[in-house]
């Protein structure tokens, strides 16, 4: 299924090469300033352009097609459209025959028994994240003045993308790129034990967005080879705050006052110019294949604003939830 | 919310140091045979004893309360009881005061206004994945026969864990784990783009694991690194078998035919017999705390069936969507 | 919410004055036969035109936006569109001040702090079930051959309808109406017991409708009045038949294999032509109102298909997740 | 499935003649006082006694399992259990072969494959709503001093109630009966447009319980017989109080401030003492059946608390909802 949200709601449709994609966003609550022009900066982010990013230019100029009136948003559920203009379909019909490695295409002919909409794979393309970034404009508003930011740290294991970049291009191959994301302001309380603790809603959502492979919060990876007392953050005072921030802002799923901080692995894009070898399902041969198209070099470089758009769309459904709970208590006293 | 799960729901329920805890599976079809004894080896497998256990021994006898009727699902809730039999609950009073450094005891304090069980815990206990553990005995026997092992593969970044643990002990620190899940026997097909993918569900579940601080899928960080040449994994036959397996049998958030791998990070145990610098709240001010108790020295030691457990709800759980898909499919031809 | 359905999940979004409205629909299988046409006949059943019904004339033509390639789903999210082309907003902004009896305006004023979309009574316009008109003829066919027809069976309490409307007509006034709804083809076995009944569903899917007021299954309210020995469906075949029907085809909230019935009380169109009494809610007093703009006089004539598109869709989701429970079953012999 | 509610969830589990059955409420906030003996009247009004109910006598002592400590919530999950001790199981065996008619027995065994419990009804027996009343106590807890009252208002067709008990006891008949269910305190404000109707909620949950086969509100199916200027509401002030109530306190799916007022039809209990016809299961044949065992000769007798339980919980869930709202809405300003 394609939704995601308890209190806050997002629900994505759409196809790369179709007429186009959109988001549903359910449970925005009513009287929230909204203008077209609010968008522009994260679906700049989002949209290609930059050196190492695919050729096919869209301008996504989303139409907010309900549940915002006169400026605001009206409470009722608030869709969000974006028209697909520049398509060339034509590249992709011989991938039928041919599944590109890393790719959804196998996968999805065997699943949908070959009725999935192939062109420019479909309802698998990154593309489709447009909505996401879309709805992740909305959600950032609910929770200001918490502020996240999400940015690449490192490009085909180089600290400097822009030699990386420089390299791949040079290579005619792709890279990946990890992905950091901070985010601050956050007050102790958000989050639940269990299923649904702030860290299983963050990696839930990340995982959501094509091309993630890792998830990791505070030391993470590296937290499994410490000892305690190297690991746990000394509390300092009664906002929370610790010392050190081993934990990356979460104790028990629930936020602690601090900081924030959680790094994504994105894997290289699966689509390269390289000849590789992949069965053809029509001979049930090997055989070798050339992926043509336009295609991005590192997916990595537009992640970041994506990063984001997931992060506050799960820590806006927090917030909404924890209020709640807040004020419930509060009549009971 | 403490439930998980869309056709296979399992909601947990219970404390360390209360009447007991449990689990209750909704969504398990009739007609599966189910005894008392079919829990005895996964339990085991949780339960303290060896060394780098906690000293709390508890029997964990699972109760099949509901939903089992003459050795068989009936396909009503099925509810699994353990009862608290070995609390020693007087050792943690004292923790009111001083959070522990790491532990959840400042933020359930601060969302619960201090209403929470704090003793062992409470709800936080890891102690409750008893029931998590119960539930996978029952999602394994569903998916039979794909397989699913996981082991410990590092403690305390060594490799020889025998030999970690008997440093920790010396060191009276606790130490951290690097799990390894491998699932054989899957077939094509399980798990749908986005918000539903097979790395999504599982990151989610894995999260809810206390402990546990990074996933990664297939060559997950190591990806970040690697360029598209070298990371995809070219289909070898119709039944999606690949050359490698950097993707971790997963395309796109569908399972891809070969082994699910991937790798859970796990943080050393916070509760450790070292002393420790915390926030008094009662005083306001930063004291030393030494940390009393009965504790895990390496709670990784005990993870891997509660990893496999969690696993094998997911699968179950995406098996029994993608069964329907099919079905409904067929029907219309 | 805005959304309804557990493996075939409905959304709806829009309002009635605004750019348009629809409805996405996931968890369609793919490979399911559609086409524009197929639309024709549901939509122009709903649509007004006929004595009784609004003077506001919508050409409802669907757009289907994604999910559907070559004629077929795909198995992706499909989004449905419907653009507004007749809207005469100025008749409503003297509503603002002034909440028509019997209407949401002073609700959803209330609700929503004065932001919602008024026009035309905005999302809570009775023009949104266009949408679920559209995603109803996706579920006919997925149900096929189950077969549906509800139909109007009294109005203002007379079964002869045309002179119901007629008499209507002459005073100015609006009527409410009865409809009763009968479902061939059920198998046994669709439905849960307690919260996720069939009786459950439908009721639930049938106040989502504008004007519902109430729901009786088979004998309904007439049952109250009865004793057990005339109530009880004895049972006649393997196949569940039954020799009476009291129940209206359900036991224990599960089809029993006989004909599927239940009616539907519509209250009378609220918006009428005479004067009425209501607050002014800038003066706060209670003032004479006439409503003008363009209403049906009795929307019970169009409701029928949309009871149809309702049921259709609880009743495809809950065939979808029986299949699955057979299939599951069994797995395990 | 069976769970119900979003932010305060409820999970049944149990069955008849099994250990038990008890319920889980997930949602709960913490700090709400909480003693056994708040239990006690309405468990009292569900249990068995009475002139006319089944001479099964129960306890029914709630073992609060689960999230409470020190005699309030904790905002854990609470579980609330019911030992079965006064079970009869030798009654029932005999009807495996002739399903009851008016029951779920047949398509128990159809859907389940023979596997479900069938002792005294198993999963499906009104015993289980034993849970959905003591989490009843709960809810009306949190929604003080909004107050529930349902009451029989009709048994067998005749207002006098004792009148008609004795006329049954007479004929060895079972009857069935009418509730009237009333809320008094409710604000503006409560429920959602479409799907989260107060309507559709309220309907959802009452078809739950056992033997429920029609609801209505306000004037309900009168109201199919009204015209607009009858059944409309003038609105009189800003809290929403209006002159007649005909809508039963809810407009467009929202409470509106005025008395929430529903009916319940509940159809005469399915076992009763007289000879009935029905299918053999193992020889094919209709033959005759008398059932034994110890039931209820009008359920609807004891149906009253579980009507307030279960409009109690769909009314805290609505207004958890509802608070979180209001509260972000101030947020933006």
């Amino acid at each position: 299924m394609n939704s995601f949200g308890k209190l806050l709601r997002v629900s994505l449709f759409g196809e790369s090469h179709g007429n186009g994609l959109g988001i549903t966003l359910d449970g925005v609550p009513s009287g929230l300033p909204l203008k077209f022009m609010d968008f522009a900066e994260d679906l700049g982010r989002r949209r290609a352009g930059a050196k190492g990013t695919t050729p096919r230019k869209e301008p996504d100029l989303p139409k907010l097609l309900t549940g915002v009136f006169n400026d605001h948003t009206t409470g009722a559920p608030l869709t969000i459209l974006f028209e697909n203009t520049n398509t060339r379909s034509g590249d992709y019909t011989k991938l039928r025959e041919m599944p590109r490695p890393g790719h959804a295409d196998f996968v999805a002919s065997q699943k949908y028994g070959g009725y999935e909409d192939y062109r420019g794979g479909g309802h698998f393309s990154a593309r489709i994240t447009t909505g996401l970034v879309a709805a992740g404009v909305i959600a950032k508003k609910l929770i200001a003045p918490v502020h996240i930011e999400a940015r690449l740290v490192e490009a085909g294991g180089n600290p400097n993308i822009e030699e990386a970049i420089d390299q791949a291009m040079q290579e005619q191959d792709s890279i990946g790129g990890l992905i950091e994301c901070r985010v601050k302001g956050l007050p102790v309380g958000w989050g639940e034990p269990f299923f649904d603790s702030a860290e299983s809603l963050l990696a839930h959502m990340m995982f959501s967005i094509p091309a993630v492979k890792g998830i990791e919060f505070g030391s993470g990876f590296q937290a499994a080879r410490m000892k305690g007392s190297q690991h746990n953050d000394n509390i300092l005072s009664m906002d929370g705050k610790t010392e050190t921030n081993h934990a990356g802002g979460i104790n028990g799923g629930i936020t602690n006052g601090n900081e924030l901080v959680f790094r994504i692995a994105i894997k290289p894009t699966s689509s390269i110019s390289l000849p590789q070898e992949t069965l053809n399902v029509k001979t049930g041969k090997v055989e070798t294949l050339v992926v043509e198209g336009r295609h991005d070099l590192c997916v990595a470089l537009r992640a970041p604003v994506i990063v984001e758009a997931g992060t506050a769309l799960v820590l806006a459904d927090l917030m909404m939830q924890e209020q709640k709970v807040g004020r419930i208590w509060q009549n009971q006293e």
